[in-house]
């Protein structure tokens, strides 16, 4: 299912294919966030055509509780049930409750949780989130597990990664038990914790490598620590998750740190960065990121880009989309978000495009100090 | 510019053509609003492709504090500013005005108003209207008129029709003092007022028609009267006014209000209903309206709308649009707003075609029994 179509000979970064049953994505890739079946403020036929999309992801907890897991029964799995032929990704649910503090309690069993919406009483384990997630039908699914925060004492986080793997062994096993119910193959990722101490991380890489599943994610980065230490984190942890099986890095980042990671080895990447900061009016280019607020703007009727990831980009100015998010109008985060994530893809293509080319790390260095202006 | 194509034997429906510098214009037709440079939620390439719009309308008064006159100037006008090459109306900011109760004051002049997003002093005059129009470069302007309240005492909307008469004498100067900015042709529409007062409406109506404009429009209905008196209304002012120019109803209506209209000889229409109660949920059809909020359709996996206005319509169901809505996700209000703009649109070409093939009046009454259902 997953093939290395090329490796880069100065860094670790590489290029391959991972076949779905809703088709091949090409890797490097990035996963643009679906939180609740929708990808906030974009049509299914954009984010197809004009971003580019191969794959998207879907939030077990969001989906969970609305439109819960009845109706995604009743429509056949989460794909028929917003429009999407492409494939999906969903998460375990895990960063979720790590982010209800105060609304959730962790046990051996799993986690018992509150609702953000009602308030209602729910329970995650590793058995149901499988469940739960057959339902959804995604292709490629994560095993359930606790993120930790950070900072995170050595004692804690250590207790977290034992828990993370007891939970992994019991989803794996419901995984063997039961069947996808849409589609002929789903696709399990563990999940390797162990906060920012790399003996943990290396244990947390064993283990996650040990269940031989089609894939490894990373979690619990990106969660407050410097740049640097997640580097670090993903050079340790990809030295032991396999080489010929796609590597997941969750919820990363600027396009700085997608660059980098690629560059560590990691296939995957999603992150809420372009549509999120799109909704504010911060726009990613190739020659840095644009505060769309700024006066500055207020008279500059060129391009959004120039370089044009997305047709918006080449269709409205800058002083237009500055009015429509000034103005409060939803068609400014539309715009935003399309040109955002267009540009992360983009971004991801050249990076596949200069591996196979052979020049991946020059490119990158002149990249990351361009994609660190600010215009 | 404006021809008559056919007219209905049985009623005063007609269907024509409107020339204008950016495009002609098939009547009747439903002008959707895009108050400041964007109709709510939606792609200009939407707009144009899926919702076929012919033209839309922008808000004067919005588009004077937002993005300003100057910025307008610098893009070369609205159609620029805002990536669009279809058509433009501009209403005259009297309705605005007249909403701002309490934050203006009306005087022979013109209007001292306060902005309703800083507070800050403004003056609208029947001449600085003509010259803000001249600069946002619409297609068709609006001369500056008071909008009375329903109800509204004789006396007062005998004053005020006398006032907004004043206003368009000094509106039409203007007009014939001034030329277009960015196209060759800009047409100039009054606006009769009068309120439900027969005599008052017939004052105005003479009087817009003495003005020898390329159309004529008619304002300070759907206020709040029955619709009753406003068709009765319509038919005084359109027995007045010139058969062979076009005759454009202000801010009306729900889509029997259009086909009733368009009965007594109206040929063209705007209304934030599609919009605004699309964004609430609302959803209209030709077998009537859906509240898509409402638990019966939780697991209705069929189209929003078999018939199909547009490809949103055929492509998501009514599960995962209640969805959307019920979780207030962005794509709930854009899916909704371009289904039932795309709805108006296809009925103000139903009755075109309708016309044009001399059973207007049968399929009217079937359509308005139709579409008054709650489904």
């Amino acid at each position: 299912m997953f093939v290395i179509q090329s490796r880069d000979k100065e860094t670790r970064a590489r290029t391959g294919s991972l076949k779905t049953p809703h088709g091949e994505i090409p890797t490097p890739i990035f996963i643009p966030v679906g939180t609740a079946g929708t990808v906030k403020g974009i049509m299914q036929k954009d984010l197809q055509e004009d971003i580019n999309a191969k794959i998207i992801l879907g939030n077990t907890y969001h989906l969970y509780l609305r439109p819960g897991i009845d109706v995604l029964k009743a429509a056949g799995g989460l794909h028929r049930f917003m429009s999407w032929e492409r494939p999906i990704l969903t998460d375990s649910g895990g960063y979720q409750i790590f982010s209800l503090t105060g609304n959730r309690k962790l046990t051996n069993d799993g986690a018992i949780f509150r609702s953000h919406i009602d308030g209602s009483k729910h329970v995650f384990t590793p058995e149901n989130v499988i469940d739960i997630q057959r339902i959804i039908g995604a292709d490629i699914m994560m095993a359930f597990d606790e993120c930790t925060p950070f900072p995170c004492d050595y004692r804690y986080a250590k207790k977290s990664v034992g828990l993370t793997h007891h939970w992994l062994d019991r989803a794996v096993e419901r995984f063997h038990e039961t069947d996808p119910l849409w589609i002929s193959e789903q696709f399990l990722f563990p999940i390797v914790q162990g906060s920012t101490f790399d003996d943990l991380r290396k244990i947390s890489a064993e283990k996650a490598a040990s269940m031989e599943m089609a894939g490894n994610a990373i979690g619990g980065l990106s969660v407050g620590e410097p740049a640097e230490e997640m580097y670090r984190i993903i050079e340790i942890v990809n030295e032991i998750l396999p080489s010929d099986k796609p590597r997941y890095l969750m919820g990363v980042g600027t396009p700085v740190n997608i660059l980098e990671s690629i560059e560590r080895g990691i296939d995957m990447f999603d992150c809420v960065l372009p549509t999120r900061n799109g909704r504010n009016g911060m726009l990613f280019t190739n020659e840095g990121t644009i505060n769309i607020r700024n006066k500055k703007w207020i008279n500059d009727f060129s391009p959004l880009d120039p370089d044009g990831p997305s047709s918006v980009s080449l269709n409205y100015s800058k002083a237009y989309l500055r009015h429509l998010v000034i103005s409060g109008e939803i068609l400014g985060a539309q715009i935003a978000s399309i040109h955002n994530l267009a540009f992360y893809l983009k971004l991801v293509g050249e990076a596949r495009k200069k591996i196979e080319e052979g020049n991946f790390k020059r490119w990158k260095d002149s990249m990351t100090k361009k994609l660190s202006e600010r215009l």
